[in-house]
């Protein structure tokens, strides 16, 4: 008898987690700008753990118990953080062994939706540790979901792009049967040689470009495996495990 | 002073309507397989009003009042009902002045969803009436939604790919700031001179297959711009208009 492959599906809003069953599953968050390459950079450079909480009064208060806070609204830096969302504020060796408390738009949402929705396991992924997601998500059993935090409950082109960069190297041993994995897969197809071209017409990168913002964040949370880190939720806490 | 454009946006799923601004827009509702298309084709011979009903029983009490009763759910026609969802089944002469009483899984919600969130004028769009579609999109001034029906609240790609055809023929004279619809135009460019191929990955077709459906209506719904009709929300009916 043939082995049953476990399921795979692409959620491209938080606001539609009720439609799936996701209780025991495998979650990936997606955030690409900027959320969860700024959280694989900020692993990568020695944090110890990081808090996603949920709105800015609330992640303020930790800076009592030694956390750095960090965080946006609408992409841009909250008035009075150590952090804001861009990957370049993470590559600092003060970072070495903190904790953090992190506050976004659109990620830290997208991670508690996760653990409401009964996920068993919620990995952060991006460009930059993509491989390492892969080969984590190549040894499980359970159904795995992709989940795009998207902007505001609304779709985004570059969450979609990497949750079809995934879903493709690994439909070999899952069953997708998911017309937004579809979509996305071949949306990735089409573009992967030139990442940039497409992503820049996200309403992302335009958003970035109308508040004159660092458009190099865009280039950077594009690029492959830079970090091999894997950074799940344990507990409140994302913290590093391994493969 | 530049002319501001309207705006155009593609939403993909009814549980997405709640993050958009619909009051006074222009929706098209969007069931490509199959409520939408079979709309068209019910139209194109002759019936005179369709009455959007959102679940079977209070459908079927219609019969008492000289409607034909007609729907769907999970594809299958429902018992005792006049007519399914097939485009086949609405290609006959005894549907000449009638009205019908219409409700399907995802069409109907749709329809209704749109009415909720305060549209001004909806219409019912598929490729068997697409230029007409564009036609009547080209004269607007107010911002248009292509409001996709999906399945049960998840997207799929029959509905994303006719929006993404819509929106690539409306993009000069529209402002799109969407990724849903940046994705969806991105989708029919790439698969626009083979439909059939893509939407042959669908979930949708799939489970046609699976109960042994004809899979002919897939490949009917994919025709463009067989009937000029533009069937529009009249109060509680839809009806025929003109562009």
């Amino acid at each position: 008898m043939a082995i049953e492959k476990p399921t795979l599906h692409i959620i491209s809003s938080p606001a539609l987690l009720p439609y799936y069953a996701m209780k025991g599953a495998t979650v990936v968050v997606i955030d690409i700008l900027r959320a969860t390459s700024s959280i694989c950079v900020a692993f990568a450079h020695g944090v110890e753990k990081i808090l996603p909480v949920a709105n800015p009064d609330e992640c303020a208060i930790f800076r009592e118990f030694d956390f750095l806070i960090a965080g946006e609204r609408n992409a841009i830096k909250l008035d009075g953080f150590d952090l804001g969302n861009s990957p370049f504020e993470y590559m600092n060796g003060i970072l070495q062994g903190r904790s953090i408390a992190l506050t976004t738009t659109n990620g830290t949402k997208a991670i508690r939706g996760a653990r409401e929705a009964g996920a068993h396991q919620i990995l952060i992924g991006s460009f930059l540790n993509r491989n390492t997601i892969i080969q984590f998500l190549k040894k499980q059993t359970s159904p795995v979901f992709l989940l795009c935090a998207g902007w505001k409950d609304k779709l985004n082109l570059e969450d979609t792009l990497f949750a079809g960069s995934l879903a493709a190297e690994l439909s070999d041993i899952y069953s997708i049967d998911c017309d937004t994995a579809v979509m996305a897969m071949d949306l990735y197809h089409q573009h992967q040689h030139d990442l940039l071209s497409i992503v820049s017409q996200s309403s992302h990168a335009k958003r970035f470009r109308s508040y004159g913002l660092q458009t190099d964040d865009v280039q950077f949370c594009l690029q492959h495996d830079l970090y091999p880190v894997l950074p799940m939720l344990s507990g409140e806490y994302l913290r590093l495990t391994t493969v």
